[in-house]
């Protein structure tokens, strides 16, 4: 079957929108939606999502009917998952058939250290708090908001990690964290099999989490890996990688639930 | 090669050692270490926690030398990490050669309740600090407290469960913490090759864990699969489950961060 032409008219709220992976998913969201969608971009930089909602009002889709809404929050705080769903439920109109959620947001933890120096619970609290739960609670809190009904399509992403599969020596926080996130939407598949459910990895990416991956990743192997890669040119850009997701949601035949890589699309 | 026939000097720290499959490795452990041998028994309930230590120690193990320790502590608290490795120090003494920790304690979560109805960060966040933190800093603090030295063995178990692998619909925070965990333990593995990591999946145990199961999980199907295992008798004993951990530690040729099952030994 041919993939879709645009992925309809679309609600999508996507997470850590401001930079990297997330802001160019918006971009590449904002050509393939149709007229009278709303994107809910959220991050916790107000500069960078102001500037990024200006371009967009400006662009062609903007000028014809593309609402872009701002949230400025922490996903690791209850208030800030309040005030996504908030936003949503506000912009959101009938006519939308389509909400897309893209939990994207993530922070990489300390690479520079071992497993065994992570003695304090509450820095690994923290962590799996903003990467795991976070994700969790957001992702129930839209479904509940924009319940399944007919002529209504429900498609949340995880954007996941091989991190999620292979243990990274000096990267328990960032694996763990995938892991578990990864399992997490296995379960909500295995649950509702009307939602489309996908955990999309993306590759590595010319990002600043590759900058912080490669100089402060204490496994000097590793380092090395992710050294070499930046220079002989392997990094893949936001961009390429986004283009890819878009293709497997308009094709929209992926089995919910599964890992698909960059690579493999 | 023939397994050996006792694990050692050892020094053996167990959490939620007051019941079901702790309670059953403890009384495994008492008959296959060495005169001088150590037991720290961790656990929030101190009554059991006495009882079996008063039991071990009018044994024939405790009549020969063992030394059982008891912990009342909740592992979700620094307060009871610092306890137990307080505890642990002073009761060991130099002629110890195999310092050994078994990661057992564990909560099921809720599983009541689909992954939707999982709205509130703080529920999540209490389930992954005192299924996943706690087991990551008290591994920290062990092998930080007893380093790495020549003639000292160091093994690691993880208890985790086919939920690390297979999703279950109604189990997500079971599961998260599960693969959250085996992921963590499979870093630490690659990382320290000196340490002897293993990923222990004792199977499906007649304990209080499986009456909630039964009693509580949201999904029919899943509910039906544990009353027919229950009434079916295809629960296994803990001592049964038990016995094969022993195995596997005795023969000492599994490869560190591997993932086993009861029904593969």
């Amino acid at each position: 079957m041919a993939p879709a032409a645009d992925l309809g008219r679309v609600l999508c709220i996507i997470t850590g929108a401001s930079r990297g992976f997330g802001r160019a998913a918006v971009k590449e969201l904002a050509r393939l939606v149709r007229p009278g969608s709303v994107l809910v971009l959220v991050a916790r930089s107000g500069e960078d999502l102001l500037t990024l909602q200006a371009e967009l009002t400006q662009s062609e889709p903007g000028r014809t009917g593309l609402k872009v809404e701002v949230v400025v929050a922490d996903v690791g705080q209850t208030e800030g998952l309040e005030n996504i769903i908030r936003t949503s439920k506000k912009a959101s109109n009938e006519d939308l058939d389509h909400v897309i959620l893209i939990n994207n947001a993530a922070s990489l933890g300390d690479v520079s250290r071992y497993t065994k120096s992570f003695t304090e619970m509450s820095e690994v609290d923290s962590y799996l708090s903003l990467n795991v739960s976070s994700a969790l609670c957001l992702t129930a809190r839209v479904l509940q908001a924009f319940p399944q009904r007919p002529g209504r399509r429900r498609t949340v992403v995880n954007v996941t990690s091989l991190c999620a599969l292979q243990p990274f020596c000096s990267w328990v926080l960032y694996c763990t964290g995938k892991a578990a996130r990864e399992m997490m939407f296995r379960v909500l598949a295995e649950e509702e099999p009307d939602l489309r459910v996908l955990n999309y990895s993306p590759g590595p990416l010319d990002t600043n989490m590759q900058v912080e991956a490669r100089s402060k990743t204490a496994d000097p192997h590793m380092k090395k890996t992710f050294s070499d890669m930046f220079s002989g040119g392997q990094l893949l850009t936001c961009e390429a990688s986004c283009s890819k997701l878009m293709k497997i949601l308009l094709e929209d035949t992926f089995t919910s639930g599964t890992h698909i890589d960059v690579f493999d699309v």
